[in-house]
């Protein structure tokens, strides 16, 4: 059965790929060249979706920085080097982006007739992003079955959000279980060019603990 | 108030533009340049943001001729020249096209604080497209309340989509009154350069019957 997988080049996405093809799916790597501070994320996803087996890799580009409002997308807004106040939703979130990458993915999917869409959303470490709540994600998949001519014929589609619930370390148990191979990942908000991370921002931080909390060594490449 | 507005360069967003602009909004005009067929449209929206009083028109590139799958985006599949049978969705249907313009448009609603997007769906002449029916329009609006930080912390958004129970007729005449020049407008499925219509697409066939029906003298430039 053919899936859409949502690869960003982190560690999230990438384990999602994992998890999906150990379900025997064949899997279509989606990414976005939104205007994100640095490349090295999407050149992981490269690296992953080849490791880990997809059938084909499409990096889509979209500029998203036109809009700006974001201090992924918009260099004026300096990336935090620490947690925000609890509650409150991080100036590292882009607006809609999550949105947009799964309507690109529905439009593939209804190409491929593929019925699932793998995305690697996280509900527990999520930084208080709102478009990682499994309520969005059950609106997004209620939206798509009314959007699209495959659903309009009785032939729904899947948002499959599997690691929604699991906390950093679980992601990670389950990932290293699956040979993933971490090093590969890039989750750092402002890697450098060859994907080093800060160390300091809220993504390194929570993807440090999570290593930790697994009891996995942590092979991420600090700079 | 800061509203949204979807431009194609065809007729009814032309006359939904117009009415946003009546009803004293701020328009911020978005086009998508998806890998259409012809470039004639995106012209006529051009002209049309302009003449219609937006404060700004952003023109986004996303090359959905990547995945095909339509005769919009698809030189292998032809533009059909007779309407296709009743309850079906032709092939002129782009994969979620709609659902991907109106995730932009929300990325650059709460960018810009806006409270409202306007959407130009008909479902009345629609063509079959399942993207433009009314329960389509209320399930995006609940996933984008769910979706963005806007709508998490309680500033909602609306989709308006005020021409989605007018007869084409009615559009028209709506248009008319409010000083809309549909001979900027573009409909044709497969406009030449200069934006000449075929006159034998479905597109092409709704609209002219639409003048008629209006009473309104056709002004489409025919090849």
């Amino acid at each position: 059965m053919r899936a859409v997988v949502l690869l960003s080049g982190g560690l999230d996405s990438a384990t999602v790929l994992a998890m999906a093809r150990e379900q025997g799916r064949e899997c279509y790597a989606l990414s976005l060249r939104y205007g994100q501070r640095h490349a090295a994320e999407l050149d992981a996803a490269v690296r992953i979706a080849v490791a880990l087996g997809a059938v084909r890799h499409e990096i889509i580009d979209l500029d998203l920085s036109r809009f700006g409002g974001s201090a992924l997308t918009d260099a004026s807004i300096a990336v935090p080097e620490r947690p925000g106040a609890p509650g409150t939703i991080p100036v590292t979130y882009v607006p809609a982006r999550n949105t947009i990458m799964l309507s690109i993915a529905l439009g593939w999917a209804e190409t491929l007739d593929a019925r699932e869409i793998h995305f690697g959303a996280n509900a527990v470490d999520y930084s208080g992003y709102p478009d990682c709540r499994p309520e969005y994600v059950a609106a997004f998949e209620q939206m798509a079955n009314l959007a699209t001519k495959a659903g309009a014929e009785g032939r729904p589609l899947r948002i499959a959000a599997p690691i929604i619930d699991m906390t950093k370390a679980r992601i990670i148990r389950e990932g290293v279980r699956l040979g993933v191979d971490y090093a590969m990942t890039v989750s750092c908000y402002q890697a450098d060019d060859e994907g080093r991370a800060c160390g300091g921002c809220d993504a390194c931080r929570i993807r440090r603990d999570g290593f930790a909390a697994a009891g996995v060594g942590d092979p991420t490449r600090y700079r």
